[in-house]
């Protein structure tokens, strides 16, 4: 290191690495010449950088015409703004005594450089991002050679449309109805596949509530996706090496077989946390690394961000687990800034989400009608239909609005809408109301905007929170 | 009065008022047998009640199929419900002293009851709602027969569409380039007439910035109406009576002559309290009726809801006329509870509104930038151009965000949204960030719904509120 120099090692390129690699300088050089002269050295395994992984079913389902699409900024672009990146290259270790990391090449390598070595760090920003779940079952350690394939990365993205489009594929089984594993039906649905969707639970999405998730079965089966609810995959059926090695069937612990050609992973995705876990970086409650509002670890000189970190979720005050491309991308600003000397934080989620699966809109927020009740909270719920416009509008869709009220002090805790076109983004109006601790009273008198393209005179949001004051009002006048 | 009983007298048989007589009796119903019997008389002095006044623009352009469609409870619907509903009766007076209304029968009727007379009240509310404002020029007085029309009011409509279906109509003017005169500018242009709006400011809309409106402008261009800025009207003419005494122009200040077969008014409404204001019912500083949050006015015993009252201003604390019907339910609603034996509150509006012109959306909340200096904030704006899906989406629409904040706290004060399809209702967002005073750090770190078919990873507010958080930092930077 040269000196006067501070040398940051950013490890992962994908959204959070390099917003916290481009912020960090960007503050260095702005407090230049108070702050220190900063050096950002950045590894990333795969072939790309700052992509949007979130897009990959979209990809994979033709709306977006490419691979480059899907990237926010290249490798090129980066090093061009002052980052030294170091492409295909994993890191393999982290020695905090002696503030360095190994790493190795992978892949084939077009130069003729060293394919391993290790450097120096002043401060490290691990943001490894996140891996598929597997189930834990026979056959499902097979790779995408095998028909076997993840959608978490733009490398895993190409092998399963290389894949679909090599024309041994005609059925495919969707392990999970997740956000990640509806879309992907839906991509191949569109490409003209029969699908399958096998999940555990009851109704697809199980960050939502039954009744709502029956909505989404509904959409999904609709647009002819075959769904199993309530099955367990307990193995995956190769053909021998012989006959090409390829899956030809998923099997199920309630005796289902589901012959296939190709199986997409869409059990989400654990955190990447072995090289923090062995270099002895704390892990928190959910498993992932822990940070604190300015992504600091509880390692000196060691930051984290994105899909390997764990959130404070602000309803439930738990640590918990939300790999999410937006909080990945503000983690890694946060993070930088710091780094860069500047002051920034991050203070927690909500758990919104939202999804289109077909024609229907999905948005969630806070906590479900269960993990409030885990959480410890006596709820009244409420469940209103209404309509996305005035209702006497020719564009009028319907939309359904589920809101979870503390019942002792009316506090909104959470709210789920399921609906068409134009309703799934109404979920950020509730998801502000929860960050605000808004009651329910307070939530119905809120001045949101009225025209008749726009909603009813009552807007759903509005009648629903109305519906739910009546219930608390009711509870309390009992409990009295 | 029967013995024992309560009598609500309630003026005006539109949002406001009826919400606030169906909520008085059900409430007093809840209450039995300890709260007193309420009786619930309600005059209205047009042809209709509850109906969408905002609907009117799109039962004029063709959307909306009939008059029907906009009513939300028909006369026969009240009175079921146990209302004494009085149609085609005027209150002409009001006697606070002696708790009389003297009301009088307009228009034909077609029973032999007295055409005037008066009734008893130990409860009064006052609904009158508002009438379109004329300019101070010759002309301007003539009505519908002369084909100069309002649009408050459902009888006002069918009035429009028959002058407008009579065949002698090509050319409108519409004068003033608010929300219900760009609506009904498009309606017109849907029917294929040449169309004109004229209006005094250099940009429609006066409630947002110049720079948001100059897109409305163009929008509103793009869609072949004629928009006439900076003129201020002087003159109606008129045909002699002989040759049918029909509107022939309308005349400019800046001496145009805009010929049509055909105006409407466009300017807005101004609170209808004459009634109140000879009553003794105190106004507020706007001229409307002055109510506090409970919407009682200063008088005993009188409420007052919707289009005549004053409501609050929650970012700049004044008594503002805000007349929209999603407040005139809020209000007339609070009143009924109220009225009722119950407790509820209208806390105040934040200023949102929202439109639709031709395909532009345009939502704005809070404070504008002229607003805001005016109520005496230091302020800092931001305007960012995103989209309103991720940009590699093929349905990605533009959509510019503008952000007015407090320079000192970093308080957002107001928010203007301007773009395409997907676009307008981003702006309840900022609504509740404005309502709940947020500043624009914290609203930055806002968990707002992400998938690719909703939002870029940053939401165009997201980004919005980074970059006013930025312009804060650096005016207390330079300031310090």
């Amino acid at each position: 290191m040269a000196a006067g120099r501070s040398r940051v090692v950013v490890v992962g390129g994908d959204a959070a690495g390099m917003a916290a690699a481009s912020q960090a300088l960007q503050q260095a050089r702005q407090r230049q010449p108070r702050g220190r002269e900063l050096e950002v050295v950045a590894f990333e395994r795969g072939s790309a950088t700052s992509y949007s992984a979130c897009g990959i079913p979209y990809w994979v389902g033709g709306l977006v015409g490419s691979r480059e699409g899907l990237i926010a900024r290249s490798p090129e672009e980066h090093r061009r703004r002052g980052i030294d990146l170091r492409m295909g290259t994993e890191v393999v270790g982290v020695d905090l005594a002696a503030r360095t990391v190994t790493w190795r090449r992978v892949g084939d390598q077009d130069d003729d450089g060293p394919r391993e070595g290790s450097d120096g760090f002043d401060q490290l920003v691990i943001a490894t991002g996140a891996v598929p779940r597997r189930p834990d079952a026979p056959g499902f350690d097979a790779g995408p050679e095998a028909g076997v394939h993840g959608v978490q990365t733009l490398d895993d993205g190409s092998a399963l449309i290389a894949d679909l489009e090599s024309g041994r594929v005609r059925r495919v089984v969707v392990v999970g109805g997740g956000y990640i594993g509806l879309e992907v039906a839906e991509a191949c649905v569109l490409r003209g596949l029969h699908v399958t969707v096998v999940q555990r639970g009851a109704t697809p999405l199980g960050t939502v509530d039954d009744d709502m998730g029956a909505l989404i079965a509904e959409a999904v089966r609709g647009e002819g996706v075959h769904l199993v609810t309530g099955e367990e995959v307990c193995g995956l059926e190769l053909a021998p090496a012989s006959e090409g090695g390829r899956v030809r069937a998923v099997h199920t612990a309630g005796g289902l077989e589901l012959p296939c050609d190709l199986v997409v992973m869409g059990l989400g995705v654990a955190p990447s946390v072995a090289l923090a876990r062995e270099a002895g970086v704390p892990l928190g409650e959910s498993g992932a690394i822990a940070v604190d509002v300015a992504q600091r670890t509880r390692a000196e000189g060691v930051w984290a961000a994105g899909d390997c970190t764990e959130v404070r979720h602000r309803v439930s005050g738990r640590g918990v687990h939300v790999p999410l491309g937006t909080h990945a991308n503000k983690q890694g600003r946060v993070a930088g800034i710091n780094l860069g000397g500047g002051y920034a934080t991050f203070p927690g989620v909500v758990g919104t989400a939202i999804t289109k699966v077909c024609r229907v809109e999905i948005g969630r927020t806070g906590l479900s009608t269960e993990e409030a009740t885990d959480a410890g909270f006596q709820v009244v719920t409420v469940a209103v239909d209404s309509t996305t416009t005035a209702g006497y509008m020719p564009g009028a869709e319907p939309v359904r609005v589920k809101l979870v009220a503390d019942e002792r002090s009316g506090r909104l805790l959470g709210g789920q809408v399921v609906g068409r076109s134009g309703a799934g983004k109404r979920i950020d109006a509730l998801a502000i109301c929860v960050w605000n601790e808004m009651t329910v009273e307070e939530v119905l008198s809120l001045d949101l905007a009225y025209a008749p393209p726009f909603a009813p005179v009552w807007d759903p949001v509005l009648i629903a929170a109305r519906k739910a004051a009546q219930a608390v009002e009711s509870a309390c006048r009992s409990d009295g």
